[in-house]
């Protein structure tokens, strides 16, 4: 076992001992999702006010929308989403590279044969240079796909790492 | 305004008014990632003891790592990443519907037009209809993927919604 692994086991003893929400129902009582960043320095249960079973939560790398646009489509699909709420945040990663860099990245750490395998997926890093001009595209690209009906209620907001604070962009 | 929208501002005040971690640094400190579910019913720091700022924590539909390649890409390649814990959950709904199911429930709620646009994406939603056995191809995928080096410490887990446990599966 890794220190992290023994850390999961630990961690979940702990939780599992005074847990008493084993009667939650699948889909989010409050009929929405919150779309963030993977980053580490994000927590958006408390950052955001979610209280266990309210919510769907998808993190991916930057938040993107599109990359989420599966997860979207069950959420609101299957599960009665009606509101999406979109988090990027401050100090970001994906504003500090571009594909450009990634692609070498990998090709110089992982050999000829893993770029190969990225450039035959075509895979799209979607870094984004500008960090309020991603949250308005990525609400327009909602807006405009056909998988999300008019009536989900779209917002767009930034978290800033630097201070907890949550701001509404859109 | 709506409700859930003036709930991220209430929750962003207090939340910031007591932060005390403006000076966390991007790349997460204890250099593992966390891979789960978006399901309302998991909150991923108190249930696996993910310190803030020491772990990526990406979610989707079914914590897929198919899907979250982009995102594992970035977190091992540009912020150094060394292990991924990937956790499936009890009662997932991707092990409610497959495929044709799904589309089919686009085509009839959102239209002709809808199922349109997600044939041209070929669009897969990767449901998995037994629960152990979608954490271990999980696992076998990221093994098998040259975009994720040999030198990564991976386990798969099972949390379970009823209990509150997590434990390993592989």
């Amino acid at each position: 076992m890794s220190v992290i692994q023994t850390n999961v086991e630990a961690a979940s003893e702990k939780y599992s001992s005074g847990f008493t929400k084993g009667h939650l129902a699948l889909p989010p009582a409050r009929k929405y999702l919150v779309l963030t960043c993977m980053d580490a320095r994000i927590d958006p249960a408390s950052a955001f006010g979610i209280e266990l079973g309210d919510a769907h939560v998808i993190r991916n790398a930057g938040a993107s929308a599109v990359d989420a646009l599966r997860s979207i489509i069950i959420s609101e699909q299957l599960l009665g989403t009606e509101e999406i709420v979109l988090v990027k945040h401050t100090g970001c990663g994906m504003l500090t590279f571009n594909n450009e860099d990634a692609y070498g990245l990998v090709g110089k750490n992982l050999g000829p044969d893993a770029e190969a395998e990225l450039k035959s997926q075509n895979l799209d890093f979607l870094p984004f240079p500008d960090l309020e001009e991603a949250v308005r595209k990525d609400v327009d690209f909602l807006k405009s796909t056909k998988l999300v009906p008019e009536s989900v209620t779209l917002s767009g907001w930034v978290y800033e790492v630097e201070t907890g604070k949550t701001r509404r962009v859109v």
